[in-house]
């Protein structure tokens, strides 16, 4: 006999959880929707080459490979050594998240796209991540993208759908930060440093966690460039307003052509965003997220007063589908953490109170029948109506309690044989209520 | 530069399919709710010894297994030799149903459930099998079950379930197959062959594809008992009626106690079926799939002059959870084959025709400002309707031909700056009829 359990990282969702989770992903699905993009699936299983080389070395060893079978597990374990990896093993395995699976899809199925094309995806992915709270190794991405087009309207789409999004779901209290590569790319040019663009990025993205002195201090250790910590530092002790912003980067970036461009862009978006009502935008230069891939464009979002962390990303990628042969695909996207919004939605107590699923009926029958109850449910269901029948002749205290545990509103005792007009006793189990009606009535 | 490819037995989903596909689950879903079953989630990944031993070794074989990581997989190499199996080099696996983790779900979650415990479950599932048409390697279950309840109501309940299911998606030329694996025990126990209970069982299961002669034949070959193949010849030639099976039956197990208890049971679930107008309901006495899990009824269903083969099965089980320390739960069940029905409804265009979800409308901005179409945009969604804004300045024709292709119905041509009371130009895309008229009018 084994005790059972789940491998960890993982988790079973019952019934109670499952409707607050479904309440997110219908809410998110349906904003997708309406904001006209469409939905796609790929395999869970993806080929080991499409995924390997994607995430950094460190992605690779995260992913859970599939092991070779049969006559190929024989093979492989004859030709084996010590020097043998885990890749000698195996060809495939599941995916590590839905961005490259999404773009393996674009250049595979190009020749029936029409771009722009607006997709989203909601699926899990699976990283062998050490667990720990609010991280685990099966979890949901729920990703929109639109790609085949440059231009900023998109940007202005995805922080327009953020907001909607956030609101429906009660999170209205966030902020959406914003950046562009480009000018961070501009800044660490005018001060000479560009061969240490990764590493000048990578400290400054950590202001929030270590502060301004300490990143300062980390630039001055690392980087052998006094105008680079200068620069930062001027940046970093700047008014935290939109204007003061944008007007020290316009002067410090007005003779660089690749800044100049990301100032414009994020001018552009800045903008527009503002006359359509959204005050939630921030820009936020140290933000530095997803450099590998992204080059135009930086998104995160924050609940304010809150240390979770980003519960949504983002950003523009011009060279997403390159890797898989398909080069000049501009594309944009952004990727909603459910996990993280369905922790704070659960802190916050912010589902609504009557997302019980259960039927509204249940039969409880004290005919002589059987088919009675059977009769009544019928009844009720061709009606449409949502009702169960107890199944067993327990005990009615033990029928009473089964109806209060799942959460059925009302109990309908019958006592007669069925026909459509028959005497019901009707007992609502919130205020104890019981009262005599016939079975018409019921709706 | 890599071609792109996805592994073998394994599907991209497009937003034409998917929408199909989703309308099926959909009907499924919002059909398992009605009949008052919960939801539950559980994950892909489940321990290894879990999986293995529940689906005999041809099942174990085509489970996919998770390769182990870093310091086990080093360990596990080192540790190898000619006889190692992949067993060595795994602990986890992808899971091959929902029923052995629906199983594993009860008993670990046993003291927050109540019981009867009614779920369903709509995930998909991995089995290595050969690819062919139809059959794929990563396909979804829908299961509803209801457990901790020997009541016959839950049989007659499910019957009146996949009814329902079936003529929603307009399959209501189908037949419900069912019969009980205490009346197949019965007619082996009265003719003195139980030690080839499972040859027998297998060889009538077989009367489908290869006719009564030849299974007589089998028999003939493989039991040295002339009464059995009497017995099941007899059977077999009897009229196709419900009366004159039930009669057969009744004598020939009139003096056997648990064939005479699958007899009631039939006899019960066929008589109820029946006043509720349930007309699809068939006794198969040489129906007997499951019978390593199932003790009573058995259920299949097949669509009436189709070869297609079984869409949904079914069965009730006493000990399904036994093998995980849990005894006396008896459950019964049905699952969806979602995968051949959306084949079928493909192949009878039984879909619904307006299933797009594209946005109603697309706005094509001929004014001067790019913030005019995002006004009109915001102003739209704002009333909840869905619209999108062609988001180049690219030539009339290819936005025109961008909105044909993605199916939207109608057309916005905006030419001034917004006002919520603007003149727009409003072009019906299947007509091509264009009329003049203003914004607020749209709906």
């Amino acid at each position: 006999m084994q005790k059972p359990s789940i491998p960890k990282g993982t988790r079973d969702f019952s019934p109670d959880q499952l409707i607050r989770r479904n309440y997110i992903f219908d809410i998110i699905k349906s904003k997708f929707k309406k904001f006209g993009f469409l939905p796609i699936e790929t395999p869970s299983i993806e080929n080991l080459s499409t995924l390997t080389g994607k995430y950094g070395s460190e992605g690779d060893q995260l992913l859970f490979k599939i092991l070779l079978r049969g006559e190929k597990f024989k093979k492989a374990l004859k030709n084996s050594n010590e020097n043998s990896t885990d890749h000698d093993f195996s060809l495939e395995a599941l995916r590590y998240d839905l961005t490259v699976p999404f773009a393996r899809y674009i250049v595979q199925h190009l020749n029936d796209l029409t771009f722009p094309f607006k997709r989203y995806q909601i699926q899990p992915v699976w990283r062998a991540d050490r667990p720990q709270k609010g991280r685990y190794r099966e979890f949901y991405q729920c990703d929109a993208d639109i790609v085949g087009t440059n231009s900023l309207i998109c940007e202005i789409e995805l922080v327009s759908l953020i907001t909607e999004i956030l609101n429906e779901l009660n999170l209205s209290d966030h902020t959406i930060m914003i950046n562009n590569r480009k000018i961070l790319y501009g800044l660490v040019e005018t001060c000479n440093s560009i061969e240490y663009f990764s590493k000048i990025t990578a400290i400054i993205d950590k202001i929030d966690k270590i502060g301004q002195n300490k990143v300062i201090e980390e630039l001055k250790n690392n980087i052998p460039n006094q105008s680079c910590w200068e620069l930062f530092n001027e940046l970093f002790s700047l008014d935290n307003s939109t204007q003061i912003i944008l007007s020290w980067l316009s002067k410090k970036l007005a003779s660089n052509h690749e800044g100049l461009k990301g100032l414009q862009e994020l001018n552009y978006i800045v903008d527009n965003a503002e006359e359509l009502g959204i005050n939630n935008l921030k820009i936020n230069i140290s933000l530095a997220r997803g450099l590998d891939y992204y080059t135009g464009s930086i998104f995160e979002v924050i609940l304010n007063n809150h240390s979770m962390g980003s519960i949504v990303g983002g950003g523009r990628y011009d060279n997403l589908t390159e890797v898989f042969g398909q080069s000049n695909l501009s594309g944009v996207g952004i990727s909603f953490g459910a996990e993280r919004i369905f922790d704070l939605m659960n802190e916050f107590s912010l589902f609504p109170s009557n997302l019980g699923i259960s039927p509204k009926y249940m039969i409880i029958d004290q005919s002589d029948q059987p088919s009675n109850g059977l009769q009544v449910l019928k009844y009720l269901r061709d009606k449409d109506i949502s009702a169960i029948l107890y199944p067993d002749r327990h005990k009615l205290k033990k029928q009473l309690k089964y109806a209060n545990s799942v959460k059925i509103p009302y109990i309908v005792f019958i006592k007669d044989s069925f026909n459509s007009k028959m005497n019901i006793e009707l007992k609502n189990m919130e205020s104890g209520l019981q009262v005599n009606t016939d079975i018409s009535n019921l709706n």
